[in-house]
């Protein structure tokens, strides 16, 4: 009987999952599974049995050195919302009797908290039935919002995209003398704010920062924003505010729906942000009656490999390998962690938790990072995040642009 | 008497502004020049005198290559509007008497259109006066659109950062199965669609491109429009389009009027674009019914020196570089231009052109590089196009992000 493994993406892309996809598919060879499988469009796709023989794929080293640089999500990817056991046995029996069918013996899922929920339910099924199939998560998500990690595989590569983005938009906003403008950038997070506060780290000799950061962790008083706009344009000419998408009022709700009269919800229930920056560049022309300019970082930063934090590729490779290996060794219902030892040094390895403390808990940016009047983020902010976009992972340039590995379609 | 330089920039920022700058001051010391000065601001600061000696800023190799990767405007910017010469002659008679105080025997303006119009007025009112100085322009804009040239310095630059972002962003759009959406991205230009068609430069063995590039160079009608986008959800979940924020009907109301009120308008009397993918994301909602998503390139276009091309930062300096050789050879009204050779091998050096025939002049995509229905850019264009965006002008990386070089303050 062959000894086969399979593995998955869920969730929103990044820059990194397809690093964590390769640590997964070279660890497995290595360890001497026989045909590493990948479900096209995670647990929704296996479901009609949807899979690949990544063999056909990977064929040579520069194959996983691509795939290590390819963005977005190689397998394709899905929100797929596992029902729970006792809702829906018949789902349960299915996925199974496909994993049985391919004779898989580890399955390997690489994504965010929905995803860690996809596998602790997977796992729980698989104790209650016997099966010695292992149910490993690795983690993803540009947010940084899970538990037990010190951070998330695809957090540096967007933290240091948006940091270097915010750094020459703060160059072109100083250009005139005499114009008068204000920048609203807004970023991703809806409850989290770490990729906001990665705004700061655009901050050097070379570079004040922007002017204020606003995080989701507080709530957003629209007067106290309004004076610190109006305190910086006493001595500037420009002002550079960083704001999440999921800022939001004490009484709960969010800025972008100052606007609006309604908003969009996802599969998750997870309402649709956007249009935070829209709102305050219109409040605040209208406050000072000079030029405002929303800039929002939309879909290019979880996709923006081409100034990817070497950092991360390969925290994120070592987090797939490392998911491999605890299958291998019989542990199941697990996420690899990425445990910080030390800062100065920055070291750093790869480790284990049960993924009950994982799935459905949101990690935000601790309180006491956030400056007290809430319109900033501390040293410690940075202390934490600064090593974490630390080095280049230049793309395979072809004809002037990136060169990704993209999946044959079927 | 000493023999000195001036040098300013003038218009938006770009990615290889400073390079020319760069080229400008290298080889006016090469060429024996005294004090190499700079303008704060453009002509808007040199009425104030207020100048840099750029030896004090550019101290050693180290500065100068760092200024080379630097983008916005180093020098800072403005957008001033000369006035014509018989209606102010006391500006000139100012300006010119600044000149002569500060021993300026060559005057080089970095720019775009209305800064050879500068360039323009300026060796005119020279020629009237009999004054020895000379004024060479050196073309600047990320918009492409200067006549007399090949190509402007900026371009390559921009459009490598478009093609590569649009590219990201596709791979980015194909990782759910079943969702359906709708993107378009809108991406600079009044007039002229080059920024635009660079989307098409995304394209490769791994990259379909765009589904459809809007440029403002044809008229654009929203039921073909409507057509074209129903037709690729036809075989496709998701969507591409790539439109220049100058798309406009027929009847020459821009798309983005199409939502607002009104729009406002510069000191040029050019009118403020913006808001062209956010009207056409909510018709496609509207008349589709499934999700959109408006992606603004904005400020990030401009300014994304971390993804630059080595050709177009070559042909910068060089370009700054001639423009110093011009002077100091007696010329003045000039404009230095770019000289394409031959395609394949890409060869091109630097030329000259009278500024009369350049300034208010503006060059924009040929029609015939443009498809018959008008939603995409024929393989001609590509073949234009894909030698500017070659080589990497990869940043000095400090912490994580670029290092750039910052004027001190006043």
């Amino acid at each position: 009987m062959a000894k086969n493994i399979i593995v998955g993406q869920s969730g929103g892309p990044s820059a990194v999952i397809n690093a964590s996809l390769a640590g997964v598919y070279v660890r497995a060879k290595e360890k001497g599974y026989d045909t590493v499988y990948g479900m096209r469009n995670g647990i929704q796709g296996l479901l009609f049995e949807r899979v690949v023989d990544l063999d056909d794929i990977l064929k040579s080293e520069l194959e996983v050195e691509l795939l290590k640089k390819t963005p977005a999500a190689f397998l394709g990817s899905c929100r797929f919302k596992l029902p729970e056991i006792d809702e829906a046995k018949g789902t349960y029996e299915r996925i199974f009797a496909i994993l049985e069918k391919l004779e898989i013996k580890a399955f390997i899922y690489i994504g965010g908290n929905d995803s860690m929920d996809t596998i602790r339910k997977l796992s729980d099924y698989g104790a209650m039935v016997g099966s010695d199939i292992r149910f490993i998560g690795a983690p993803k998500t540009i947010d940084n919002d899970l538990a037990e990690t010190d951070h998330t595989p695809g957090y540096g590569s967007a933290a240091k995209y948006i940091a270097t983005s915010l750094k020459e938009c703060l160059l072109d906003e100083v250009v005139y003398s005499t114009k008068r403008t204000i920048y609203i950038m807004e970023i991703m997070g809806r409850n989290a704010g770490w990729l906001t506060a990665a705004a700061a780290l655009a901050r050097g000799d070379d570079c004040p920062g922007p002017d204020a950061i606003y995080l989701p962790e507080v709530n957003f008083d629209i007067e106290q924003f309004k004076s610190k706009v109006a305190s910086s344009l006493v001595t500037k000419n420009n002002v550079m505010i960083a704001v999440s998408e999921g800022i939001h009022l004490a009484d709960g709700t969010f800025v972008c729906e100052m606007s609006k009269d309604n908003v969009a919800v996802d599969a998750f229930g997870h309402k649709q942000m956007g249009g935070t920056a829209a709102f305050l560049a219109a409040y605040c022309e209208k406050e000072f009656g000079i030029k405002t300019r929303p800039i929002e970082l939309s879909t290019l930063q979880r996709c923006a490999a081409h100034i990817g934090s070497l950092t991360d590729v390969t925290e994120a490779y070592a987090s797939g390998a490392k998911a491999v290996v605890a299958a291998h060794d019989g542990k199941t219902g697990m996420m690899t962690t990425l445990v910080r030892h030390s800062d100065k040094p920055y070291t750093c390895t790869v480790g284990l938790a049960d993924v009950h403390n994982v799935s459905n808990v949101e990690r935000c940016v601790p309180l006491e990072w956030i400056t007290e009047d809430g319109s900033n983020v501390s040293a410690d902010f940075e202390f934490y995040a600064r090593p974490l976009i630390l080095g280049e992972n230049l793309p395979v340039m072809i004809n002037g642009v990136p060169r990704h590995l993209v999946l044959p379609k079927e």
